[in-house]
């Protein structure tokens, strides 16, 4: 790992960090964090674009589409259903016309009924093995190192980690602890309903539904969702899209030090170049520019970190 | 604080309880919990009369009948509403005939549109001035000390602890750091919803709603929402109650050690004694024959423990 940083007297703080404004501003939130009563040290995290790669598919989608065909191949007449069958064929004009909602909610539904530890056990199957479509790395270290630094910086000042992700709570949690030290109370998702039943043997259990528990944890869903699972606002928010944009705006608008980190993935040679939109609805404003005018910090994936993934 | 437990090879280990088949089934779990990996060690534990006494009222309707009071004071008003005028007068065949479920929610009311953290702030100030109505004590500690100690004990193992309760989240959350070491993402409790907006200077909000999201937190969905929240199953759980039974009979279903522990009310002298039963809903065997049946730990309050309260 090349270590970049200078000795600014932070020793090898956050050492993949470019020096610069960013950096400067990330060491300057960090220190003025000691002032923050230790119950408003909380951090929330986007998961998708911001700790791992997001392109050029979501790692969930990856395993949506694994697990499809495993059980195709058990069950053929799977492949009968239209989003299935646009799924197992790549036919991405299907996929365009059916919607990503329809898909997903399809997808999801191969997965009712199943207990949950055996989701997890699937899940973590599947990121053991599976490699990322063009990085030429497993899928599970397909993370962005500079951000595994902040998150063990900010550890070490006595904050709280959560990841706050559209995706999937129990996808994302069935790695969490591995990937980021995050414990699952700690991930914040997009969740299903569990049924409860007693067994054959009278023993309560629980299974997977096919039904979201709410709405999609995205925009200002984040926002009521870390009130009521985690109790608090977080003092420091990092996101790459419009979906994360409350979340931000929302770390920021209390008393005292706070940081709103937006990553720009704009390194095409190392990783990706795309622009996010502002709002996940139809808006052609870059988040970038929102950033601007909201004096967003601002993490350019080119320009601020001297390495992006862990060796 | 009274030291009776002799030198049993686990030093002073649970001092507030005394020897016997209690002790030694505690001792015994955790000695075992060892062999469960780091991410199993989750204990739940139920509030109400099992962390803290939850007679002859809730602490939470203490709370609420002392907010309406100061509210009531300021809008006279407020008392022509009949679930008020019956609970600022005491009206107790009135509670009953309206109802619980009716009294709760018309107190949830008195909180619609406040700041979440305009409620733990409230709440902290009841609970910092509050005595227990015939404990001679202050309502914050009316704590029962042998579960702190065992508390303190699951922690040392690498245990988590969550607090699982029929009370309100946000009532529990603002004081269960204090009173427990449990942060507020590891309440699991009855919650409201929250109303998202933007404030005249644009920024993101949440406000409290009167209306509760799901279902009371009692029962199998205190299952459901250990799952929902936590993401696995305890090892552990203790409760008092049936709003506790599936729990329990839930933490004891799984693969290795596990406990269900049972605390029971048979102290008039030092707490108070009363029977619970074993459902929520009209059931009229006792819990505690609910825990010889499936074999559960039974902490009697009289006999178990030496110390009932800290000092």
């Amino acid at each position: 790992m090349a270590r970049t940083a200078p000795d600014d007297g932070h020793g090898t703080l956050l050492p993949s960090w470019r020096p610069g404004v960013t950096r400067d501003a990330l060491v300057a939130f960090l220190d003025a964090s000691s002032e923050l009563p230790p119950e408003r040290r909380l951090a929330c995290f986007d998961n998708d674009g911001t700790l791992w790669a997001e392109r050029p598919t979501y790692a969930q989608l990856d395993f949506f589409v694994d697990a499809l065909g495993r059980r195709a191949e058990a069950d053929p007449l799977l492949a009968d259903r239209a989003e299935y069958a646009a799924l197992l064929t790549g036919d991405t004009a299907a996929l365009g016309e059916l919607g990503l909602s329809r898909v997903a909610m399809a997808l999801v539904e191969l997965f009712d009924g199943q207990a949950p530890e055996a989701f997890t056990a699937e899940v973590r199957d599947f990121m053991s093995r599976a490699d990322h479509a063009t990085l030429r790395r497993p899928l599970r270290s397909a993370l962005y190192l500079p951000m595994l630094e902040l998150l063990d910086a900010l550890r070490e000042r006595g904050f709280t980690i959560s990841v706050v992700t559209g995706g999937g709570t129990e996808f994302v949690r069935a790695v969490s602890s591995e990937l980021y030290g995050v414990p699952p109370e700690l991930v914040v998702g997009t969740a299903i309903t569990y049924a409860y039943a007693r067994d054959a043997r009278g023993r309560p259990t629980l299974r997977r539904s096919a039904q979201l528990d709410g709405r999609p944890n995205e925009a200002e869903v984040k926002v009521s969702n870390i009130q009521a699972q985690l109790g608090r606002a977080p003092v420091l928010a990092a996101g790459n899209s419009g979906g994360d944009r409350e979340m931000l705006e929302w770390a920021t608008s209390g008393a005292g030090p706070s940081l709103a980190l937006l990553v720009d993935h704009d390194d095409a040679d190392r990783e990706f170049a795309y622009v996010s939109a502002a709002a996940t609805v139809a808006e052609t404003e870059p988040v970038t520019d929102v950033a601007r005018t909201l004096g967003w910090t601002v993490a350019s994936m080119r320009r601020d970190w001297a390495t992006v993934f862990p060796s």
